[in-house]
């Protein structure tokens, strides 16, 4: 049996009425899928998957073509089918999509011969991040527009990495602050001290750094427009005098800092070029330096989704802990520090997906509809890798091995008077 | 030149008389070394590195055989040779040793031919861990005797391992106390829980655990002597009814269990089995079980100090954190805190030299001044690579991936009423 080789004949169908083959195939597609408590409904309204009780959701395709994309590549043919309007979810995305996910990964660890198959003819190839193709793919994410990017991130910082919950009931700015100074208690910040930035977003960290913990900062990025906007912030919050913010790449930093920080840059670097981030750190950071490297990642080596890695983060990979060793491991720098902060994601991404939800007409206009869809899917299916333990979300804190000025406890973290 | 053959000729010459091969070769000993800011004396009084201005020690050879130990296996020989009193230390053992293994890492990262050779030729290798070799090896170092370990460890727990020094004055007892309530709460352990503990030295943890947190625990040590004690103290403090303890490897534990925890076994695991011990938690843990390995370890792969593994700690293997990923990572857990404790163990083990020397006397009766002297070594080379920066300690743990109830902040572990 070969189940997703369509037989020639029923090409001429009539495209309104499924045939026995179709319906054969949607059974299949489940049943590859690791059977989940999900039904599929057809173009002429019919269900297959009776038989399952309570489904979490329902995947609904308009119509033939749509079904075949998705048949023909399961996760970059959704992604693709769902942003053109072709296949719909009645039911919560996020709910459908964690128990996708979680049925796929049950599958792929009970793989059966054509799974495995499957699997094998449509393995992924990760990107190269060269310094051209990394500018390119910075290009295609980060310069979408600073007018789409503040409509539903956090309003002070624009901070486009996750946040610290420290109580459940934070709004988005809040936890955003928190996450801020989190990652400053971490690297113990002294007045008069020099911080470099691998990959500042629009500069709102290193704002919160000079404005709160009076240190001198010089952050690099390659995305131009977010560097223009860091650099007019800076003027407008009166701190241009202790930030400088540098169009380039990472691996140009030059000079000598008493702190290297990076938060969510490591996921566009390519595991290829930890060891390059490792060597850059070891040149820039002064004897008893701190520096802290922030990334999503993986408990188990697995590409991006190749939808999103395609149509929303070309380039992008979540290493595993074992992966950022590249970074420190040989530089003999001395792990002082890990914080996995994966459900602390989930919620960060919660409250970004209500706010684009509350500006989707907005939205529209700036782009299309489909480009609505294919950010709620990418939003929904982040929500949802983190949520089934996909996507972790990794503070690694390093310091020179030779170095006894680190802190004896994590004590000074956690400080009450810190926090309202 | 072949600086450490010693010419034919010379070997009839007087013992007492350093030759000028000698000196040349006791030159090329503290070059080969890394120059480090160290004297040699001779047999005969004579001084080698006189132009080293404020030398930190003196390393002082009583006899041209003790030399000739040295110059063959620099670790071996100069550990046998200080255990048997023919070569001495002037001034601080701890302050001689980590000035050694500082120029010895510049030395390794900067080689010239020379050591090249020399580190390729006296290259070591591990020695693996079998059930039967496990015993063999764990029999050599924890049955030297309760009474030995009871002069200088802590008087509450006899803790075998890295304390927690939450302020720097706390004595031995109080941090000790401090580390197991430490775990505890890494643990989060609730009434009524079960725990499954590998490795367990006399007890004291597993009893701690019973007593202060009320929950089960079953501990599985190879060591009889250990074993034996464990069982009788447990008698003496009541809690034989909430703790087992099993006479066994790690690799035989079965049974379901809220929580698995290992302190300072996995040195003597070697990292050939680490998967084994991933496979072990994997099988014993409920779905929303908590793990904790707590570890000697590494910054940059490398072999136990030659001298420690051969005479102190056979088997012994301190792992780096990427090696420790093989526990993990094979079985989809998910890292949610690593903390690095080297400097208290440095700490740790000033509390119990200064014990150890209080009870000089008693422990020469024991056994002799070799052991007397070979222990010392060892404390106080234990002390100086942690200093150094040559080992590490940590605390890592882990959570099954797709587990949402692990605790998404670590301020319960630094709630101020837990501490006076």
């Amino acid at each position: 049996t070969q189940p997703l080789t369509i037989p020639a004949k029923q090409r001429s169908a009539s495209p309104s009425v499924p045939s026995r083959t179709d319906r054969y195939l949607a059974r299949k597609l489940l049943e590859l899928a690791g059977s989940p408590q999900v039904r599929i409904q057809l173009w002429d309204g019919s269900i297959v998957g009776e038989k399952i009780e309570n489904p979490l959701a329902t995947l609904r395709f308009k119509n033939r073509s749509a079904f075949r994309e998705v048949l023909r590549n399961r996760e970059v043919g959704f992604g693709d089918a769902y942003s053109d309007g072709n296949v719909e979810v009645e039911g919560s995305l996020v709910e459908f999509l964690c128990e996708i996910y979680r049925a796929d990964e049950h599958a792929q660890n009970n793989p059966n011969w054509q799974s495995r198959i499957i699997r094998a003819l449509t393995r992924q190839k990760a990107r190269s991040n060269s310094l051209t193709g990394s500018k390119a793919n910075i290009h295609h994410h980060y310069d979408l527009g600073n007018d789409f990017y503040s409509l539903w991130l956090d309003r002070e910082a624009m901070q486009y990495t996750c946040a610290y919950y420290a109580r459940p009931d934070f709004t988005i700015e809040r936890a955003q602050r928190e996450k801020m100074d989190h990652v400053c208690r971490k690297l113990k910040l002294k007045p008069g001290q020099t911080v470099v930035e691998a990959g500042c977003g629009w500069g709102g960290f290193a704002r919160h750094m000079a404005k709160h913990y009076g240190v001198k900062v010089t952050s690099f990025n390659i995305s131009h427009e977010q560097i223009v906007y860091a650099q007019q912030q800076a003027i407008v919050e009166g701190v241009n005098d202790q930030v400088e913010f540098v169009e380039d790449d990472y691996r140009n930093i030059t000079g000598d800092f008493d702190v290297f920080v990076s938060i969510g840059m490591l996921e566009h670097v390519g595991s290829q070029n930890y060891s390059v981030l490792g060597s850059v750190v070891d040149k820039c950071l002064k004897e008893n330096g701190l520096a802290l490297v922030h990334s999503i990642g993986r408990n188990v080596p697995a590409l991006m989704n190749p939808w999103i890695e395609k149509r929303i983060f070309p380039g992008a990979y979540p290493p595993t802990l074992r992966e950022m060793m590249d970074i420190v491991e040989p530089f003999n720098f001395s792990v002082l520090d890990v914080e996995n902060l994966r459900l602390h994601y989930a919620q960060t991404l919660y409250h970004w997906l209500e706010r684009f939800e509350d500006h989707e007409s907005t939205i529209q206009e700036m782009f299309d509809d489909t480009f609505v869809r294919a950010w709620r899917l990418y939003l929904c299916g982040s929500i949802a890798s983190f949520l089934v333990g996909s996507l972790q979300l990794f503070q690694v804190v390093f310091a020179r091995g030779e170095d006894n000025s680190v802190a004896m406890t994590r004590e000074h973290l956690y400080q009450p008077e810190n926090r309202s």
